[in-house]
């Protein structure tokens, strides 16, 4: 990346807020895929020794809300991937609803500068604010859409990936 | 998204140098998905219906250089899929590199405005161009793991998601 490195640009390409809007907009896609699913294979089905897709809405879950509070807070968040009460599809989807709003509230109380500050996620992650966040979203766009090729292989037509 | 509403961040987030870094990162990752499939599977291997990953590969190479070329030059590029010459995975690797060589030539003209400003990318997809950018970005981390769900099944173990 030499041409890069050697005129670096600094100027704002993405605020916090667009930041915020991208992730939400992304989430919103997340929801209608865990819908797609019928209950059963929502649970149980997978391919290649893979998890069902219910396991991976539930570390998304364990991520995106908790990680926000720690990055509003300071205080390390413990990552809890089984989620007791996330058993069905109705209570997956109402547990999504829920850290939407949570992920709203604990932004709005983020300051601006801390978004280029490091903070070691979980207590176990060391990077930047906005790479964290990124990586939230690009690990949340990488799991649905391996929730893609289950609705597939099922025969049944995923939501259109540019619909947010 | 009413409390981010309620108070707009308009701070840095991500520089542009940043986010060049952060979608090289991506390609690096993805080149060895590529790479990590045998040569047949490459182009022949699907499930549900859906693309080889070669062909998936091809798309994600019809977009990135000639995308950034328009972001760069604001002439308006062609979207061709059908990569000719992407014939073998020795060759779409070769085209890879190159592509990558050619987004960082082309980031380095672009001036920093611009990350601002809309684009009508390949004549039909308009957008501010950040947005345009990470909008490749998400469609690469999207077919990329659709390539894991097919390494999976072919008993192939993928690159780690978090490796860039």
């Amino acid at each position: 990346m030499e041409n890069a490195v050697a005129n670096p640009q600094t100027a704002t390409v993405i605020t916090p807020t667009e930041l915020l809007e991208h992730w939400q907009g992304h989430r919103s896609l997340t929801r209608r895929v865990i819908e797609a699913f019928p209950e059963k294979e929502l649970f149980e089905y997978s391919i290649g020794g893979m998890r069902p897709f219910a396991a991976m809405a539930q570390e998304l879950l364990a991520i995106a809300a908790p990680g926000m509070k720690q990055v509003a807070s300071g205080q390390v968040e413990e990552l809890n991937e089984e989620i007791k009460e996330a058993t069905t599809k109705e209570r997956i989807l109402a547990l999504w609803d829920q850290s939407t709003e949570e992920i709203n509230k604990y932004w709005a109380q983020v300051p601006e500068e801390r978004f280029r500050e490091r903070i070691l996620t979980f207590g176990k992650y060391d990077n930047v604010v906005w790479c964290t966040i990124l990586y939230f979203i690009d690990n949340e766009i990488h799991h649905r859409a391996q929730g893609y090729v289950y609705l597939r292989s099922l025969g049944i037509e995923p939501p259109a990936f540019w619909e947010r």
